[in-house]
C-alpha cells in the first residue's frame, strides 16, 4: 500500500510540475508574449496537454489506483492513510477517471469545434446577431452531452459537467440554493431602484494610470500579497495563474476613465492568489495544492474585493491616501459620499460589469438555460428570446440586441458548459465564511479598521488555504461554518449593507 | 522512405515545440520570476528535459532513422531527398546517436556533480582560492573524460565534447586555426601597448539608465530588430533565446557607469537573434530551425557588435544621437576620439570585458588547457600555475589570484569542456564573412555610412541565416567564402583597423 502510494505521487508529482509549466507558457502568452507566435505557442500548449492526458490516463496509474482501492463509490481506496494522503487518492482516482472515461476523438472535436466557435462567436457579438453562432453553438452542446453521457451522472447531464468546476456538487443541489437566491435578490434590485439613487459623477472623471497602479499596488500590499512569491502584471483580461509554490501571478488591467474597475481587479486577483499561496507545507507541491472548488476560489476573490474592498471600514483607512493621489478628482467628495458611489446597485445588461446585489442574477439565468439546453427542454435558436425574457423577470431589463444579451460571454464558445454557477456560489461562499470569521477573529469591520489585515489572512489560511483540495467544497464549509451552504448569509448580508446605502425602509 | 521521412519530422515537431517551451520557462526563470521560485522551477526545466530525452531516444525514432539508412559514416541516410530533408535526418540521426550512446546514470551524475560545483565554485571564486572547487573539476573532467569515451572519437576526446558546440568540427583543425592566430594577436597586442593610448575618461562617466535604454533601443531598430516577434528585457547575464518562430527575445543589462557595455550587450545579442528570426520558410519549425554552431552564430552577434558598431561610419550615424541623449557626458569630445575610445585595447585579466584584439587569447588560453586537462598532460591541481603561466606567453600579465585568474568563468563548473574555441571562431567567422560581403553589397563602409542596415541584414539573410542548420558550419563557410576558415581575414581586419586608431608603422 504504502508503496504504491508513494508510487502514485511519483507519477501525480510529474502531473503537477507539468501543469505549473503549462501555466508558466500561458502566462506568458498573455502578458509577454508577441501576438506574432500565437500559432506556434496555442501548438505548444496542446503538446503539454497531451503529454500530461497521456501520463494521467497511462496503465501504470490505473494499475496504482486500482492496487490501492480506489473505486467509483470508493474514490479515496482502502488505504489506512493520513487525510491528506485519503485526499490524494480521491483527487488521482477523480482525476483519472474523468480523463479516462472520454476518448481523444471526443477531446479533439471538442478543441476542433470550439476553436470554429471561437471566431463565429467573436463574428456574430460584432455583428449583435445571434444566428452566425447558433449552429456552432449547437454543436458545443451536443458534444457536451455527449460528454456528460461518456462522464456518467446520477440525476442530470449537468451533473458531470458541473463537477468539473464544482467538484461533488449537483445541478439538484445549486437549483436549491438559486431558487430562493433569485427570488430575494430581485426583490432587493426592484427595491433598490425605487430608491433615492447615488452620485457616481466623480468616479467617472479621468485616474492617471501610473497613480492607479501605485494605489493598486499599495492595497494589494496591505492586503498582504507577497510580491516576492508573485508578480502584478498587465493583460488584456485580468487572471490569477500558479506557476509554483512561490510564484502566483495575477494581473490586471488600467483604464483612464474606470479607476474602480482597476483597483478591484488588483484585490480580486490577490483573493484568489492569497488562497493558492496559503496551502499548507504538508501538501504543496502535489495535485492537492490548489483551491479546492472554483466556487470556493471565488469566494476568496470576492470576500476581500466585496466583503473587505466596499466595505465602509476599508475607505476609512484607504480614503486619504486615494485622496492624496486623485486630490482634483475627489474635490469635495466625502467619505461617506466615495463609499456610496462605490457601491452603487442598478440593473444592467452586461454580467462582468455588475453590482455586488444584481451579479447572482445574472449567473442563475444562464445556469437556468445551460442546464435547460443540455436536457433539450429549450432549443439553441429560441435562446435570444429565453434570455430576454428571463432579463425581464429576474432584473425588469430588455437588452436591446443580442451583443449585450445573449453574445456576452465567451464561455460556451469555450465549449465551457458548468462554469457560471461557481461565480455566484463564490459570493454565498464568502458571506457564510465572513460571518464565521467573527468568532475567530471579533467585529470583522473592528479588524479592517485597523488598516492590518494579518489577522483576516491567518483566520483564512487557517480555515481554508492551508488545506487546499483536502476537503471536498462541502465538507469544507461544514468544517467551517458548522452547517452546509445557506444562501441565507449572503442576502442577510445584502440586506443589511444596501438598506443602510440605499436607506430602505425596516433598516 | 517518403512515409518514415514524415514520421521522423513528426516526432522532430514534437521536439521542437518542447525546446522551444524550455525556452518559455528559462526566459521567464531568468527575467520575471521571484526568486524564491527557483527550485522548483529547476525541477520543471529538468522533467521537460527528461521528456525531451524520451522522446529522441525512443525505440522508434531509432527504428524511423535505421529504415531511412542512417548509420555511422551516413547521417543523412539514403533517401533521395532534398537538401534540408538530408540535413534533417543528418541532424536528427547526430542528436539520436549522441543521446543514446549516453547512460543515464552519466547523464544525471554529471547533473548533480554539475550543481555541487557551482556552489563550490562560487565560494573558491570568493575567496580567491582555487583548492575550494579542485575537487569538484576533476570529478567534472573526469565525467567529461568518461562522455567522450561514450560518444566516440577518432583523434581526440576533446574532438566529442567540441562537436556538441561545434558541431563536425575537430580540435586539430582548432589547432590550426588558433596557434598562428595567438602569434599574430599577441604581437599586435604588443605593438599596441608601446603605442599612445588612448582617452576613455569621458565613457567613465555617469549616463542614466533609461537614456541608455532609449539609445539601445534605437540602435537595434534600426539594426533591424523586430519588435512584433521579439522583446529587449533586463537579466543578470544578457542571453538570446528562441521561443517560437515569431518570438526570440535578448535581454541585456545596464549600468550607470558602464554605458558602453550596455549598448554593445544590445548590438551583439541582437545579432544572434536576427540569425534565428532570419531562418528559412522552408525549414522553420523544425530541428533545423536554428543556428547551425555556436561558432556561426557568435559570428553574427559579433559581426554587428565589432565590426558594425564599433566602426567609424556607424559612429558618424549615431554619434549625433548619443550626444543629444548625453551632452554633458560627451561635452568637448569629438567623433575621432569617441570612436577611439570605443575600440580602446589593452591586456586585462577578465575575458568577457575584454577587446577585441586580445579577446581571442583568453580563448587560445582556456582550449589549450581544457585539451591538456582531458589529456591528462596537465593535471588539475597544476591549473592556477599553467592559467598564469599562459597569461604571462599571450598577454604579458599575471593575475593577482585565482578570482581574477583560473576561477572568472562559470563554464567548467557548469560541465562545459569544449565550449570556449566557439567564442573565438565566432570572431573568425565574422571578418572572413564580411570580406565576402564586398562583392555582394560594394563598400561595407559606405553601406555602414547611409545609416540603413537593410542590405547587410539582407546580405547576411540570403548567404546565412536562412540555411538554420541546413549546411554544417565548415560547408556553409565555402559556399559564402569560397575557403575554409581561415584566421588571416581576421588579423588583417585588426591590423588595418588598430593600425590607424593606434597610428602603428607600416599603416
Amino acid at each position: 500500500m504504502k508503496e504504491n502510494l508513494s508510487n502514485l505521487k511519483k507519477s501525480a508529482r510529474e502531473l503537477y510540475l507539468l501543469n505549473r509549466t503549462q501555466a508558466v507558457v500561458s502566462w506568458d502568452q498573455e502578458t509577454q508574449m508577441p501576438d506574432a507566435a500565437n500559432e506556434e505557442r496555442a501548438e505548444q500548449l496542446a503538446l503539454l496537454e497531451g503529454i500530461m492526458h497521456q501520463k494521467l490516463t497511462s496503465p501504470e496509474v490505473g494499475r496504482l489506483l486500482s492496487a490501492l482501492g480506489a473505486e467509483e463509490g470508493r474514490p479515496e481506496g482502502k488505504g489506512d492513510f493520513a487525510v491528506e494522503d485519503k485526499a490524494f487518492v480521491r483527487e488521482m482516482y477523480r482525476n483519472y477517471s474523468r480523463a479516462s472515461k472520454l476518448p481523444e476523438s471526443l477531446v479533439t472535436e471538442m478543441a476542433r469545434q470550439t476553436g470554429l466557435a471561437h471566431t463565429s462567436w467573436v463574428n456574430a457579438r460584432k455583428n449583435a446577431d445571434f444566428s452566425l453562432f447558433e449552429g456552432n453553438l449547437e454543436k458545443i452542446i451536443e458534444l457536451n452531452r455527449e460528454k456528460a453521457d461518456k462522464i456518467g451522472y446520477k440525476e442530470h447531464p449537468y451533473d458531470a459537467l458541473l463537477d468539473e468546476y464544482e467538484p461533488y456538487m449537483t445541478a439538484s443541489q445549486v437549483e436549491g440554493v438559486f431558487g430562493p437566491l433569485g427570488e430575494k435578490l430581485s426583490d432587493l434590485t426592484a427595491r433598490i431602484a425605487a430608491s433615492k439613487q447615488v452620485d457616481t459623477s466623480f468616479i467617472e472623471k479621468k485616474y492617471p494610470v501610473e497613480l492607479q497602479d501605485k494605489f493598486g499596488r499599495s492595497v494589494i500590499d496591505k492586503m498582504g500579497f507577497p510580491m516576492d512569491r508573485g508578480r502584478l502584471d498587465i493583460s488584456a483580461h485580468p487572471f490569477t495563474t500558479n506557476l509554483g509554490t512561490n510564484d502566483v501571478r495575477i494581473t490586471t488591467r488600467y483604464d483612464e476613465e474606470l479607476v474602480l474597475s482597476g483597483l478591484f481587479s488588483n484585490i480580486h486577483e490577490s483573493g484568489h492568489a492569497l488562497y493558492e499561496l496559503g496551502i499548507g507545507e504538508n501538501i504543496q507541491g502535489n495535485i492537492l495544492a490548489e483551491g479546492v472548488s472554483l466556487g470556493i476560489h471565488e469566494s476568496q476573490s470576492r470576500f476581500w474585493e466585496n466583503v473587505i474592498g466596499r466595505s465602509k471600514p476599508f475607505w476609512e483607512v484607504f480614503y486619504p491616501e486615494f485622496q492624496k493621489l486623485f486630490g482634483e478628482q475627489t474635490k469635495g467628495v466625502g467619505l461617506d459620499d466615495f463609499h456610496k458611489a462605490v457601491n452603487k446597485v442598478a440593473p444592467s445588461f452586461i454580467r462582468v460589469e455588475a453590482d455586488e446585489v444584481t451579479y447572482s442574477l445574472h449567473v442563475i439565468l444562464r445556469f437556468e438555460i445551460e442546464k435547460a439546453m443540455l436536457s433539450g427542454d429549450i432549443k439553441v435558436s429560441s435562446l435570444p428570446d429565453e434570455w430576454n425574457r428571463r432579463m425581464k423577470d429576474l432584473l425588469g431589463i430588455v437588452p436591446a440586441d443580442d451583443a449585450e444579451g445573449v453574445l456576452q460571454d465567451v464561455h460556451w464558445a469555450a465549449g465551457l458548459i458548468g462554469y457560471f454557477p461557481t461565480y455566484a456560489l463564490g459570493n454565498l461562499y464568502a458571506a457564510q465564511f465572513s460571518n464565521s470569521m467573527k468568532s475567530g477573529i471579533g467585529d470583522l469591520d473592528d479588524v479592517i479598521r485597523t488598516g492590518k489585515f494579518g489577522k483576516i489572512l491567518g483566520w483564512l489560511r487557517e480555515n481554508i488555504h492551508q488545506y487546499g483540495m483536502v476537503y471536498p467544497a462541502d465538507e469544507l464549509c461544514r468544517r467551517v461554518t458548522g452547517e452546509n451552504l445557506n444562501p441565507d448569509y449572503f442576502t442577510d448580508y445584502l440586506e443589511k449593507k444596501y438598506g443602510e446605502i440605499y436607506g430602505l425602509r425596516g433598516n
